[in-house]
């Protein structure tokens, strides 16, 4: 059994969101994923009447507990909304199932992952103090094991399976064809780079999905959603491709302004990979432990009717969520400066995710297990 | 059902050791406790071995998932201690159940609770890498209910038991005959104030014992280690009660050079109480949720042939354990004043745990949901 915590540290990486309440903390700047939980809420709801087998569950006894996973929680708020979605689901479930006549009595044990280095600290704090349910976290890695064997009845992550566990060796390798040193992400377009990209995603995927195999009951759900690109769009072509350019480019004016050495810059990737929608089927299907129930590409339902956020409001949205690698590879010293060139940036293009690029897809997936 | 996290926070306490693991913290001076974890091994080892019916929980299946809570955690490394001695005691126990030929594989989950104020990202950084288990933190207090229904197969509580959930209303209230102005702590001798501090416990208790009855499956063990006081002796005789005094001292020394209100003083109260091991066995046995398979009081044990702490140590210790306290009564500005005042009366008078009183004894329980 590979445990999560087993990863060598030297090799992969902990990729966590700013800690704390302050201003530029993840849990002061996740409007945009709130966004997302908040249109997907209807989705889920869906997806739990029309795909989970509530009597399958439920025992004869007097009460019954689901124990439902957040795979990649960070600190909130947006993993509490995504629990009480998820428990109103099962609530509404029940109640249809039984034609509200049952006397079973629901627990709901809620367990939030992330990396140990994420700030559970303040996640606690921000569970609301009313919730009737029982809460845990559980740090480490989801590309290890969490969870004894089915144990797990819903699981759920979102914005997270885009993460890889670390960079792929070969493209900060000098010595290697793939070597990616004129970008800092994988743009989709050089051969050998996106070949070394894919093969860590879905060995990722691979861990990811066998590790849910274990812990989920049968007939258990996971609901996922990750960004993606459209089938056959270089990454560079939709809108996160640009925001990577700006963010490398920040870098290069760093190393022109003699604050960062150029080498660094060239063995800085980001641990990122934003597959297509028929990527992801495949490797769940090659997987075998689940089926697809359904799966959804949700840009357009997601962008209609919602305003465009603030301008301050997204350069503290890629602070809140770049701040640590950026931290981890180049130094504290180097933070202030490099946001504020990218603000800088940001506002001299009135540059807005999406402007000027292809749009991006988020992927809306139910799986069951088989 | 009473949540752990739905008691109403402006009267209850959430008393948490200080975090992180600096030179104050208490990862970095919890050495005294170690020594109770150390002595206690065997004895959990033993508890395990003669009263845990290893066949009622092992299912058929090929796998089998131990569920083990510490109620009380604080942030390690005690309790990563405590948990190790806890799987071996069940590894050995299921060894011998099946003469070594069992194909059953043991999976452990362990939740580490304490208030939500604990810090659970020093915690979490402290477990081993290496480890082979499932871990979870489960922020609440152990007043109320933490657990689902029947999922939980051994508890363990040290040294957390004498912490009230709040200080008694009455001994801080001056129209009160409770009113417990002359003193910090109960002393065990002004009987009013006794009264009250007597009511707080076993209330707390009964809260205690009612939650862990839901959550211990049948069969379940609890092992409690917690302070206490000899059958007939109050706690201001014992080597506690004279610590608390000179704590107590502080306070009034710092009234004296106008550095802290006199009032502020009077309605400060340790929401501490340590019970005869005849009052803890009345509770349990009134309660009726659990059979007490053993109950031990392990004073001379600790202390024959365990070296004294240094002085250093034992500053340290106190502050680790009562920074929080005085923080939150007083003002973060009176806390180095106030250790410091307590340092050099502990230099002074050559104080050291258990000199010149009756030694504090330590019950060490295993009681059996019933």
């Amino acid at each position: 059994m590979e445990m999560a915590n087993e990863e060598p540290k030297t090799v992969t990486q902990q990729i966590t969101m700013k800690g704390g309440d302050g201003p530029l903390s993840y849990a002061q700047n996740s409007s945009l994923q709130k966004e997302v939980v908040d249109a997907t809420k209807a989705m889920i709801i869906r997806a739990i009447a029309n795909n989970l087998d509530m009597d399958k569950f439920c025992s004869q006894s007097s009460s019954q507990t689901f124990r439902i996973a957040d795979f990649g929680c960070s600190i909130g708020p947006n993993t509490i909304f995504s629990m009480q979605n998820i428990i109103q689901a099962l609530e509404q479930k029940h109640h249809e199932t039984n034609h509200g006549n049952s006397s079973t009595i629901l627990e709901f044990q809620l367990f939030f992952n992330d990396h140990s280095s994420n700030d559970f600290n303040t996640l606690f704090k921000s569970i609301p103090p009313s919730w009737p349910y029982f809460v845990a976290g559980v740090p480490g890695s989801f590309y290890g094991r969490l969870f004894p064997k089915s144990s797990i009845h819903i699981g759920h992550s979102s914005n997270a399976l885009q993460w890889l566990s670390k960079v792929p060796q070969e493209v900060v390798d000098c010595k290697s064809p793939a070597y990616n040193d004129g970008s800092i992400y994988c743009r989709g377009i050089e051969k050998e780079v996106t070949k070394a990209y894919v093969a860590q995603f879905e060995k990722d995927m691979e861990s990811f999905l066998n590790g849910r195999g274990e812990e989920l009951v049968n007939g258990g759900l996971i609901v996922i959603l990750m960004g993606g690109v459209p089938n056959g769009i270089p990454l560079s072509h939709t809108a996160i491709g640009k925001f990577y350019d700006l963010l490398g480019s920040c870098l290069l004016d760093l190393t022109n302004k003699g604050l960062v050495n150029e080498e660094k810059v060239k063995s800085f990737n980001l641990p990122l990979y934003f597959p297509s929608a028929k990527e992801v089927k495949e490797l769940i299907e090659r997987n075998g432990r689940f089926s697809i129930e359904s799966m959804n590409e949700i840009t357009e339902q997601l962008k209609r009717g919602q305003p465009l956020p603030s301008t301050q409001n997204c350069i503290s949205h890629v602070r809140a969520g770049f701040e640590g690698l950026i931290k981890d590879h180049f130094g504290a010293e180097i933070v202030d400066e490099f946001f504020a060139c990218y603000a800088n940036k940001h506002l001299q293009s009135g540059f807005v995710f999406g402007d000027n690029a292809v749009d991006n897809t988020l992927m809306f997936m139910i799986l069951k297990r088989i």
